[in-house]
């Protein structure tokens, strides 16, 4: 199509990208070359950086480049709480909120019967263990207000009860909506009027 | 915001593609991280080998990894026609056409006094010279249907005049409407209907 094997294969494989389709594809990879120096191999380099640097962070599950990740070794993020979300993308919209100074536990998903996930398949027996360990004195579950998303968190209270006080995400979170997709007003208000469970 | 520079780094550059904003651009990056072997490092390959070798043709301005491209290299290709177009969008979109079996000539814009680009901003004194030198018979002019590409035709017939046969795109073609944006049987359609000058 584009008479290039590499540059085709490049539409392609950008076409794979969420929020991308063939047409966007073609517009990027134009942009791309025509700012070869600025963007297009900036961006290889980068892509290549995070590939081979990228890994979980062992403690919590958030996105690291070493054992643990930049918030765990943060002294500044030693709270005594621990926010516990679905993924990186939700810890990322907690911290697009800005109001929540302690560490996070990223499960890696929800709890579900209909695709055969179950507490082992989450990091819910090392967010246990993080809560025997720590000094760990409060877990502010923001997980999705969706039906699996609560299953979990009900799972998650049943795991803690009595070991550390709960919290829940109240305030502004609206039923069926996802984290990722509120503004951070909104998010910094559910903190704020977060509720014992 | 998500708590390492790396991946701050590559979701601000992915946000300055065309059709990604920031949201899309994080959405993209956690997939890219989630298929770090068979996306991520792949992708960060490809576009720094596309970067390290894509330049334009020498002949025809097409994006090209040696002088010429494919396109110029091809005998298939070697036929008496060349279709000029503004830019390689353009050439991708007669290309999935499919009708077209010449070479190409890509300008790189149009004329436009508004913004102080002229015949030789262009690649149109390259074009005469082609017409001049190898055994050009017709001159197909596929240029956008709007004031600026119209404005770029009539320039160049004027340069070609008496040299060559030159047609244009006839059916098909919206009145200010862009080539990159129409399907692929309207272009062909176009294309079979060409009329002269
Ligand atoms: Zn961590
Ligand atoms: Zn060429």
């Amino acid at each position: 199509m584009s008479s290039n094997k590499d540059i085709e294969s490049l539409i392609e494989m950008m076409a794979r990208l969420p929020g991308l389709g063939p047409r966007s594809a073609r517009r990027a990879v134009l942009q791309l070359v025509r700012k070869r120096d600025l963007l297009l191999l900036p961006l290889a380099d980068l892509m290549h950086q995070v590939g081979v640097s990228v890994r979980e962070c062992e403690t919590c599950g958030n996105l690291a480049s070493s054992p643990l990740c930049d918030i765990c070794i943060s002294p500044k993020r030693a709270g005594p709480e621990i926010c516990v979300v679905e993924d990186v993308a939700d810890l990322w919209a907690m911290e697009r909120g800005g109001s929540f100074r302690g560490r996070y536990h990223v499960l890696g998903g929800t709890l579900s019967a209909l695709d055969s996930i179950g507490p082992e398949d989450l990091k819910i027996p090392k967010l246990v263990q993080r809560v025997a360990d720590e000094s760990v004195r409060e877990v502010i579950l923001a997980l999705n207000a969706t039906v699996d998303g609560q299953t979990t968190a009900h799972y998650i209270a049943d795991q803690l009860e009595g070991k550390v006080r709960m919290t829940s995400l109240a305030q502004g979170v609206p039923i069926g909506g996802e984290l990722d997709y509120l503004d951070d007003g909104t998010i910094s208000a559910a903190l704020r009027a977060r509720k014992d469970i």
